[in-house]
């Protein structure tokens, strides 16, 4: 076997084995195989494709090309969660608590920001003293003891679709829903649950743009899942505007405190119901889906969700104080309210324009060597439906760089249309 | 303008703009785009293919990536040939003295040898003391002095074409008709000759295998002369089996010294004949196609050629004894014949593999830096549709290695099909 026959073989559209994949990941992992040669096959499976078998094989050997998470001491029912990728994506951090507080074990471990996403862990380090850096031992130990633990990714999980996503991000090739969806798969095969609801994002803040390829992302990535022993489940979610009010690590922390107790936005509650029902579904305690989300409301109305947060906060080393007083919470320097230079409905806030202007506030990563200020971001004041009067504040801008405070502005009143 | 924005435009099949390719073809000779980037551009171009304009901005970007040869010293009916590659072929060393000879200035810049094809200046160069390897100024003056010189490609001619030729071999990437087309004819831009015939090998022993082929890279090497101001004329000439009886560097010579004598093998007398008769009505000396031919056979049997021949090789430091004495030209230490095991006629002889056999013996390069052995190679003493008695001679096998004459004599009897 060598990487020119396969090569060849992909350039001609042919399908490829499982040998030749799992050679290709192994030898390509290992630098054996030259990145203009991994280049030319990943050019070759954009254009060309690749079958339901590919991308399983695909998926799996990724995984399997680093440390895979071996979580059966937690039982047989652990259910993940993730999503293909938003603005104001504050969902895990909200949801994780619920379901734990209904006595399904959570074991959640999750990726930083890059580009103009943010990322759960960077998050939950805006949190004084949180500890996201902790070894497996502790991690299952947490969660055998307060039933919930979410961390950052220690091991060297899927080095194969890290090695590859770099590359793909520099031919162009990202956008290929077999190469999405293998490396999603591939994480969460190497992340341990055997149980996962996947959370399809759709709109113009997502990488699936239309609902036609976001349902061909959720097909393939439960026929991986199913092929590869996963019970895999897909709900759509809207991500055209950020999700929420809040854009920003420390400021999306307290909207999801906030949220736990009782402060509930719709379009937040909608997602945290939707995705929620089905992981209560999966990890078998409720059948019914529209009980599952009753539960949900009850556990966030009677403060077992809070407490579930406050619970593992303080498990992991953080100061629950500020769980306690969101005023706590360290604000960026300089706070500034963006008025309307009109009145009307707003039409469009595109979220893939605020999570770039949020990171530019300081709030993401260009690189991912960058520091992060966890202080900075954007309040969403006004949304999409919303009438706003000549003069009214749009979004609120948070920064510590005096110098884009103009920038910033202008870029605001240019993404809210009406 | 940068890659990722080029390489997106291909993958997704539209059209590059001459400025792009030029700006890819500029920034990849310097290095300020890896090879990686490259590599997924050409294998979108393989896959999405490129269209006349793209591939005439291809090859005029490649041929300016390096020297330009200007050969307006000597007029404006500078006519070029090159063949599309084939194995046993030594036209130009009988073709390029008889035009020589009917008083059309030759000025030939040949290549060496690589994989199961020779090279012109290798097997110029089994000629003791001709220099393949002079000055340009030399060059042109020895045209002007005997109407002919044929050197090796002393000048830095198209280095984005050697890079990408390279890469393309990595990838498999190289039996693209826009990427062949764009390669030759950049070569033959560079080379500055405005004229050009252009020999369409067709057949197993080449790189179109099929006619169907061989007429669309004729067609579009023929658009792409034009648009690029050249004057060019395509022949399609067959290469299942090797070209003549000699295949091997000194092999090859001998047998063009003997044509050039009188004794002239059929199928290379039609070839020469074809490609002759077009360059010299492209140079303005001839209508009649069929008149030319005479007027090339009147030049072989008067000797007059032959005399161009050694006028050229003599000019160039070379020990015309050998010409005039074949017996001169060193042999290999073994000379084998290899005898047929049955009787009947011969269905197939396949040039490519006899190439590679006679590389094996000696007679080729496997890697650029590998040295020639200008004595060995393959005697062809059967040819396709002769008839063979058992125990004939179907080839000798010309080598210093005896460690593979065994390998070499079994493979003889498997490439010679009844």
């Amino acid at each position: 076997m060598n990487i020119i026959e396969i090569i060849e073989k992909k350039r001609d559209k042919k399908e490829l084995t499982k040998d030749e994949i799992e050679y290709f990941v192994k030898e390509y992992t290992k630098g054996t195989i030259a990145d203009y040669q991994a280049s030319a096959l990943i050019m070759a499976i954009y254009i060309n494709g690749m079958n339901e078998r590919e991308a399983t094989d695909l998926s799996i050997a990724m995984a399997y090309s680093g440390d895979v998470l071996d979580l059966s001491e937690l039982g047989n029912d652990i259910v993940d969660k993730h999503s293909t990728g938003g603005v104001g994506d504050k969902i895990s951090i909200i949801l994780l608590p619920i379901i734990a507080s209904l006595e399904i074990p959570v074991a959640k471990m999750s990726g930083r920001g890059l580009g103009f996403t943010g990322g759960t862990v960077d998050k939950m380090e805006s949190i004084p003293g949180y500890r996201t850096n902790i070894s497996i031992d502790e991690f299952i130990e947490n969660v055998q003891k307060v039933g919930i633990s979410m961390i950052g990714q220690t091991l060297n999980l899927a080095p194969a679709d890290k090695k590859l996503y770099a590359l793909r991000d520099a031919i162009s090739c990202v956008d290929s829903i077999p190469l999405i969806a293998s490396s999603i798969m591939s994480k969460k095969i190497a992340s341990g649950a055997n149980k996962i609801v996947l959370d399809v994002t759709v709109g113009k803040g997502a990488f699936m743009k239309t609902q036609d390829n976001a349902q061909k992302l959720a097909e393939l990535m439960i026929k991986i899942g199913n092929l590869a022993g996963k019970e895999v489940v897909c709900v759509f979610t809207k991500m055209d505007e950020p999700l929420g009010k809040a854009v920003g690590n420390s400021l999306e922390v307290i909207e999801a405190i906030n949220f736990l107790k009782g402060f509930m936005s719709k379009d937040i509650k909608d997602v945290v119901l939707e995705i929620g029902a089905y992981m209560i579904k999966l990890a078998g305690k409720g059948e019914d889906l529209s009980k599952n989300k009753d539960m949900i409301i009850e556990n966030i109305i009677n403060g077992k969700a809070y407490e579930k947060l406050v619970q593992m906060v303080k498990n992991q080393g953080g100061d629950i104080s500020y769980i306690n007083d969101i005023n706590k919470f360290e604000k960026a320097k300089y706070i500034i309210p963006v008025e309307s230079k009109t009145s009307g409905i707003i039409k469009e806030i595109n979220a893939e324009d605020v999570g770039k202007l949020a990171c530019l506030l300081g709030a993401g990563r260009l690189k991912k060597e960058d520091e992060i200020d966890n202080t900075a971001g954007i309040i969403l004041n006004k949304k999409i439906g919303d009438y706003v009067e000549e003069k009214e504040v749009l979004a609120y801008i948070h920064t510590n760089k005096p110098e884009i405070i103009e920038y910033a502005k202008n870029k605001i009143l240019e993404i809210w249309k009406f």
